[in-house]
C-alpha cells in the first residue's frame, strides 16, 4: 500500500543580503536574512526525482539578490511581498510562497558631544554601529492571490526591578514556592503581530517602518507601566495596548519567557539581603504564551 | 471595545533532570530536558492577575523531579504521558497538557581491545561518555482524555559522497546553477513521527526504546541506499521506509537542510579538482520539508 | 618517573549576579557574569585528593554574591579588585587570584517623544531594556601584592560602506582575489586595554565608567574617520587614538575579524550591481589582531 | 610621541574543507575547519596601509583548498605542517605561521545486525553519519625553522555516577556547601597535548591517527578508573596516564569544567531521593585547569 505525500515545501533559507543606498552622500543600509519556502505541484520530485517543476533553491537565492537591486528594499515587508508574488506568479507549479525575513538594525556612528567634528565631514555619513537590542522579523505568505503579513520582533530583553508580585496561586503536594510581594520581572519579548492589510483587496500598504517603531514603543511602555500580579497579566496588557493604538494590527501573539531573578539567600553567611542582590537563572524558566485579537477576526498567527 | 484572549498556554521549560538507576551494580542513566505547557481556564490571570487557577511553573518543575523518583523513567514517552495525565487530572482548571522532552544519549566507557581489565572491575559499570550524534525528542499532548505521542530526533548529520544528481530543473532568468551529475549530498536530519497509540483506547504502549532504534536505523539505511535525483526524493524514501517497516507509526515529517558541499574551482590556480576537495557552506542552505502518512489517517504533526 | 604538575588554577565560572540599587526612587542596575580563578599551593589536591588547602568553588560563588551586598558594585573593576584581594589575603594557600567579569548594559525605558507621561510617574524609574550592542569586560589579576587591570569590550559590530580599499598586495600562484578600490569594511570589534593603575603603589583608581565610555567613543570615531587601505591600518589607527587620548591606558590589543561583504555578481542574470547589493559572508573570514602600546612599557595583554 | 606596534598577526579563520578519497570504492572523508595566522615584517600595512608585504587572506583560503588536493590530508597534523612550512618558506615577509585545525569525525553508516545487506552492495561505502561525540584539534606553529605540534580534543563529555567524594576542604565565613561522600562527577573534557616531535631535527612524524586514538582512550580510562576525592585529582590522573603510556607526548593540559549534578531535595514534597534524581546545572560551574609534563621539559601549551 503506497504512502501519501502530505504538506511539503522547499526553499532557500538564510540568504544574507545587505543593500546600500548611495543616492545622497548620506548612505542608508538594510541588512536582512531572507528565507524562501515554496509549495505546489511537487509530487514528481518526491516520487521519482523528476525536477521539471522544481525551481532550484539556488535560483531563489539569486532572485533575493536581484530583487534587492531591481526593486530596492524600502522595507522588509514591501520587499518580501514583492518576492512572494514573483514566485507564485512566475511559476505555474508554485501555488504558495512564504518569505521570512530577519532584519538587523544599524545606528549611525555619531560624533560624541563636546567633540567639534569628524576629521572628514563626509565620513560619518557612511559609518554604522550594529544595534544589538533586538531583531525585527516579518513573514509574508502569498497564496490564492491573497497575502498575509505577520511582523514581529525577538530578543527584546526588558526588566522591571519592582512593581511585580506573584501570589494567591494553587498549592498542591508538590508546591514549595514562597509567595512574592515584590520581585524582579524580566523577560525576553518575542512578539508577532498580524496586519489586516491584504494586497488582493487592492489596499495600499501601511507605513511599515512607522508601524514597527510604534508597536515596539507600545510593547515597552505597557510592560513598564503595568503593575504586574502575573506575567500573563503583563502579556495581555502589552498586546491590548498595541491593538488599541495600532489600527493596522488585528492580532498579537507574545511569547514571554520568565527570566527568573532569584533573591540570593545569604542568611547562613550572616548577610542580610534586602532586595539588592539577585541570581539571574538560565534554566528552567517559565514560559508564557498567548494570543490577543480583535473581536470578530479569526486568529491566524501560528501557535507553537 | 475589549480585545479577545485567544490561544494561550504557560509552563516551565527546560527542566534538566538526570535519573540514575542503581538497582544492580551496573548503573543506568536517563538524561532529559523537560518542558511543560498547560492550557485551560486561565482568563482571570490575564485580565486581572488573579492566580487562583494557576499552578505555579515552579511546581511543574518540582513535579518533573518528583515523578522521576516516584514513577521512574523507563522511557521518555512513558514518563511524559504520566506527567501530562497528572496535570490534567489533578487540576480542574487545566484541560490540556503538553510535555516536550529532549533526551541526550550516553554510552558506557568501555575498556579498549587488547587491555585486560579496568583496575577496579566495578568501575566501568558507572562510567559514561556522552553520545553526541543526535538528540532524541518526544512530545506528548493530553487533551479531552486522549493522548497524542510524536517522537523524533534532531541533528543527525549524514552524508553520501556520491550517488546524488540534480538536473532537469526549471531555468528562469535568475538561474545560474550548473546541473550536477555527481555531487555530495549531506543533511542534518530533523524527524518527527506520530504513533497510532492512544492511551484513551486502553491500548498498551509500544516498546518505545526499540521503536526509536528501529526508526533511526531505517532513516539511516534509506538515506544511504537511495540513489538520489533530488533531496525531496530522499526525503520521501526515508519516510516511506519508516512507515513500511514500523506499524506503530502513522505519519512521519522530515526537515532536511541541504548542507551544500561545493566542489572548489581551482582552475585559475592551475589545479585540477576531480571531485576531491569541497567547501562546506553554512548559509544560505536549501531546506526541504515534508510529511508522509498512511492512507486514511489525518496528518497531525505541525507544519512550520 | 613521576610527572611534574605545572601551572594550574581552579575556580567558579559564570556566576550571574544582578545588583539593584534602590537608594533613590530611580533604581540602578548592574548585571554581571563573574568568573574566579585561584592559584597557589594546590599540589596535594592533585596528587592525593587532599582538600585542606582548597576553598570550594561554591564558596567563591557565595563570596561573589555577598560582596555585591557588602561592598556594592560601583563598577565592575572596583568590585573585581575587591574580590581578587579578598581571596589572596584571606587564604594562605592562595597566591594569585584572577577575576573576569562580563557586564551587560541596560538602558532605561523612556517615554516616547510626543507622549505626555507614563501612567505612574514612578514606574519608568524601575524599567529597563537590555542594550545589546556590546558586552563590556574586565579582568583583574592580583598577585604578589600587585594588581593588573585589563578592561575591554566585545561584539561591537561596525561598518563603513565606503572609504576602504585593498590593493597592492602580494600575488602568488594561489592568488585569485581582485583588487578593490571601494569596498565595504565591517568588523566585530574585540578590544582589550590595560591600565597603568597598580593598587600596590597606593594609587587611586581611575574613573572606570568614564574611561570605558571614552575608550569606546575613540574606537568608534577612529574606525569611522580612517580612510582604510587595509584593516591593519584601521586597527593601528583605533589603538593609537585610544592611547593618545586616554592617559590611564598603557596598551591596547584589538581583534578584528573581517566581516566580508561581497558585491553580488549579477552579470549572468543581466543585472548591473553598482556597489548596491552585497552578500554578508560568515565563514571563512579574515582575522586581524595586534597590540599597540606606549614606548617603554612591557606589553602584558595575552596574545591568542 | 608615536606608539609602538607590538605582537600582531593576521590570517584567514574557519575555512571549511572536506576532502573525499575515491581511490578504492570505499570512500574516505576528512572534514576540517582550518585557520591560518601569519606574522612577520608587517609594520607598513599598519602604519600606512602599504600592502606589498601582505599575502591576502583570500590567498590563504585558496592555498588551504589547493593543498588538500595537491598534498592530500592523511592527517590534520601532516597537512597543517605542510601548510605552515609553505607560508614561511614561500614568503620572505613571513617569519611565523600558525595553523589551527578542528576535525569533525564521521562514522560509516552500517547495516543493522540481522539485516542481510544493503540493497546496493556498493552504497554503504560512500555513506557516513557524523560522530558528534567530540571535536579533534591540532595547532602547528612553524617559526625559525622549528615546528611545534599541540593536538587535542574538546567537548568530550563524561560522567561517573559514583566513586566521587568532595570533603575536607576549607570552611570560611562564606562557606555553606555540605560535604559529599558520594556524588556524580561529570565534566566536558578539553585537552591539549604537545608532541616532542620537531621537524627541524629531521625526525619522522609520529603516527598521528593512532596517537590520537590512544590518548583519547587513556583519558577516558583514567577518568573512569579513578576513585576521585577532587576533580583536580582526576585531572592529574588523566594527564599522568597519557604521559606514562604515550612517549611521543611531553606535556598535557586539561580544562575540566565541573558539570554539577545536584541531588534534588524533595523532603518538603515528602519524597525521599536516595541518589536517584539529579538536577543538571548550567551556570555557574567549577572550572579546573592544569598542566602536567615530563621532568626536564619546558611547558609550552598556553595557559588561559
Amino acid at each position: 500500500m503506497p504512502m501519501v505525500l502530505g504538506q511539503n515545501q522547499y526553499g532557500k533559507a538564510e540568504t544574507r543580503v545587505v543593500r546600500v543606498r548611495r543616492d545622497t552622500d548620506r548612505h542608508e543600509v538594510k541588512d536582512l536574512n531572507v528565507g524562501v519556502a515554496l509549495s505546489g505541484d511537487l509530487s514528481d520530485t518526491h516520487f521519482t526525482g523528476g525536477n521539471d517543476k522544481v525551481l532550484p533553491t539556488d535560483t531563489m537565492k539569486n532572485t533575493v539578490f536581484a530583487f534587492a537591486r531591481e526593486h530596492g528594499i524600502d522595507s522588509a515587508e514591501t520587499y518580501g511581498i514583492c518576492l512572494a508574488r514573483h514566485f507564485v506568479e512566475s511559476q505555474p507549479s508554485i501555488t504558495r510562497a512564504r518569505i521570512r525575513i530577519e532584519e538587523y538594525p544599524w545606528n549611525r556612528i555619531t560624533s560624541a558631544p563636546g567633540r567639534d567634528r569628524f576629521v572628514g565631514a563626509d565620513e560619518i555619513r557612511h559609518s554604522f554601529v550594529r544595534d544589538g537590542s533586538e531583531t525585527r522579523t516579518t513573514e509574508i505568505v502569498w497564496e490564492h492571490g491573497r497575502v498575509r503579513v505577520i511582523s514581529g520582533l525577538k530578543d527584546l530583553v526588558v526588566m522591571n526591578t519592582t512593581a511585580s508580585e506573584f501570589r494567591g496561586y494553587i498549592k498542591d503536594r508538590y508546591t514549595t514556592l514562597q509567595e512574592a510581594y515584590d520581585r524582579i520581572l524580566a523577560t525576553r519579548v518575542g512578539a508577532r503581530w498580524r496586519f489586516s492589510f491584504d494586497a488582493s483587496a487592492g489596499a495600499s500598504e501601511p507605513d511599515w517602518e512607522r508601524s514597527y517603531a510604534q508597536v515596539r514603543r507600545h510593547l515597552l511602555e505597557a510592560f513598564a507601566e503595568t503593575y504586574s500580579y502575573s506575567l500573563q497579566q503583563s502579556l495581555y496588557a502589552m498586546a491590548d495596548r498595541v491593538l488599541t493604538h495600532r489600527h493596522e494590527v488585528d492580532e498579537v501573539r507574545l511569547s514571554l519567557p520568565n527570566k527568573h531573578h532569584f533573591l540570593v539567600d545569604m542568611e547562613r553567611m550572616g548577610v542580610e539581603n534586602d532586595r539588592e542582590v539577585y541570581y539571574a537563572a538560565d534554566r528552567p524558566y517559565g514560559l508564557i504564551e498567548g494570543t490577543v485579537h480583535r473581536e470578530g477576526v479569526t486568529p491566524l498567527i501560528p501557535v507553537d
